[in-house]
């Protein structure tokens, strides 16, 4: 038979990452191309605990239906944790469980965008959100970073020129693919910005808490006191991805929209899951989790740039200060694609950077390394690698 | 702030079942109302005994990123359980893992439907899947039901009548909410009319495995030797839905779009529950539990219709061979909402049938009770309030 697919989909392809990542199921291949979370990073022992816990004490509330906001229990607790530690969410304001915070973009192009609708965003940025919002047929508009974010007056201009923009999507902290944090005079701007032209921004912030040297920067969310951020959160970088729970802090009027999404798309989040991130918050030193996990990044990425600035001086990069990436800009004349290929054949696994982009074909020197996923021994042999290929490169 | 939603989502109410459900949490209200499996039908020992090897064996892989596709080894699995059991899946079908059977239904709106598409279904139908319709901006054309399922000449004049129909929705077993049955010939004619018409047929059978008497009818996926069906099965019936997996059976066609579709929405389905699944297939006596079940729900059903036709022998009902549900007709006269309102005062909840019809606005005598979820003494306790109330009625 032959498929007419709808057109939301038909120009969509499968996730460039995704299907590296699928390529690198062979232990053989250095991983520096998934974001994955450094395996050593799980706290398996509590997990395992607390599921024992929960099964033991009630397993029916563990396996039955539940409902589509979030597990209720979770949301008290991510509503205290998110005021108390980042002084996230106000009256105004309510929090649903997601199946992870791809939902949460996923929820706020259903809930807030019309097709052929406006997103702005850093460009480059996170594939997956791209292509979320590549799904409900809006149209990307890109602005340009540097080392601390976009220009103000870039967004000011494409606010002017996109009457039908609806979101600004940005990942301020350690942005995916960059590793660039946005400054705070920047978030102040832009919110401002957001309100003149009554624009919602989206700040997606998966990596906040795995900040391993520099000063934290406040959530644009900390002060948004009328309601025109929708922060999205997650599990998956702090506990594990494996279990798909993330969250959404917005005003209830969107909130209570996203819920009719849920219900419509999944239903609920798998609710054991729900019970031990509730745990994990509540029955765990969840802060010393967190110094653990930054200890594991900080040494994981010190080790990383240190074999580049030693081994591939030629090849610029950013220096995070948290997160799983490093960007690297190849020197010129190197073709990235080609050389990203030959990586591949070499038994090292990197993303050329042209897929962050919300116009892939642009011309791009930028690769994406990940320094969570690999072990320091293939941190060394992986650069060293990627050192000969470049030396070697006609 | 004002907030300004997309046109998609701002037509759409929240579930009424869903706001029913949260109503009943209160453990003094009977549930006739929720679809929950019945509690003592969960494999509680196996699904712990299952986690906890998992988490023995290799917690990592439980814990960390998985594939959009669903967990290889549960995918497998379902393939020859599919094929072996109910001679489901040619050559040309794939099985991807979903977040619940919902997610079925969502997937295929977005990748088959553009934006004023028309879905021909049952009427009534199961709300969740009609909301989810909606929220792609689908129109749906809805089909009278007789005893053996819709009619095929109505089929036939609404492909005739409606070219832009990309769906024909069915429950074929035991619907949700009607009970009843599709007969093998109104399947076979159901077929033949999708061939001709070229109009892909999406069934959903969540109830299938949950036949208590009768015989079992083959699904129409099992004759579908063309790739004309998308078949939606999930183990929220028959292992827990808080678990949240569901799968669908379709040409590899149809699924690769899926899994862009996964990609843009959830990633991925709890890896962990996947691999639960997997084992209560594989290393579990899988056929003796849905035996188990299969008695669990008979005795349930057989106690509902009796004390049905003992105290409300005016009230008509469906007699279901399988499934959760007995969809009922209030005499002439009885206003069904007020009569649930009042049921809801009285401790028993109740949905109004109006709910489930493609126009909810359409007059109805029915009423949709759950027979599953309540306990024995819950079973006799509510119908004997129903039947005071409908006694009493003016």
């Amino acid at each position: 038979m032959e498929y007419v697919f709808a057109k939301r989909i038909s120009s969509l392809q499968p996730s460039a990452i995704r299907e590296i990542l699928k390529a690198t199921a062979d232990p053989k291949i250095i991983p520096f191309a998934a974001g994955n979370p450094a395996p050593e990073a799980f706290p398996v022992e509590a997990i395992v605990r607390f599921t024992d816990e929960i099964y033991a004490e009630n397993p029916i509330s563990a396996l039955q239906y539940s409902v589509s906001e979030g597990f209720p229990a979770l949301r008290e607790t991510l509503k205290s944790y998110l005021k108390q530690t980042y002084n996230i969410g106000r009256d105004f304001d309510s929090i649903n469980i997601v199946s992870g915070a791809q939902q949460v973009m996923d929820f706020s192009a259903k809930v807030l965008c019309n097709e052929g609708d406006t997103i702005i965003c850093e460009d480059p940025s996170f594939i997956g959100s791209l292509n979320t919002f590549r799904s409900y047929d809006l149209n990307l508009v890109g602005l340009p970073m540097e080392e601390d974010g976009i220009r103000p007056e870039d967004l000011e201009s494409a606010l002017q020129n996109n009457p039908r923009a609806k979101l600004i999507y940005l990942i301020p902290n350690f942005q995916n693919p960059t590793g660039r944090t946005m400054s705070l005079a920047k978030r102040k701007a832009v919110y401002e910005l957001a309100i003149k032209y009554n624009v919602m921004i989206l700040e997606d912030n998966p990596y906040g808490e795995l900040r391993f040297s520099g000063s934290p920067v406040p959530a644009i969310k900390s002060f948004d006191e009328v309601g025109i951020v929708i922060y999205a959160g997650t599990f998956s970088k702090v506990i594990a991805p494996g279990i798909r729970v993330g969250y959404v802090c917005a005003p209830a009027a969107i909130t209570s929209k996203m819920t009719i999404a849920k219900q419509a798309s999944d239903v609920h989040t798998n609710i054991l899951a729900q019970m031990v991130c509730d745990r994990m918050l509540t029955r765990y030193d969840f802060p010393a989790h967190l110094e653990d996990l930054r200890k594991i990044y900080r040494h994981k990425a010190q080790l990383m740039l240190a074999q580049l600035d030693e081994y591939m001086p030629s090849m610029v990069h950013t220096v995070p200060e948290g997160g799983l990436f490093v960007w690297c800009q190849l020197p010129v004349g190197v073709d990235v694609v080609a050389f990203a290929k030959e990586a591949m054949l070499n038994q090292v696994a990197v993303v050329p950077g042209n897929n962050f982009f919300t116009d892939p074909s642009q011309p791009t020197q930028a690769l994406r390394l990940n320094f969570s996923t690999p072990t320091d021994e293939q941190i060394v042999k992986g650069i060293q690698i990627l050192a000969k290929l470049l030396n070697e490169w006609k």
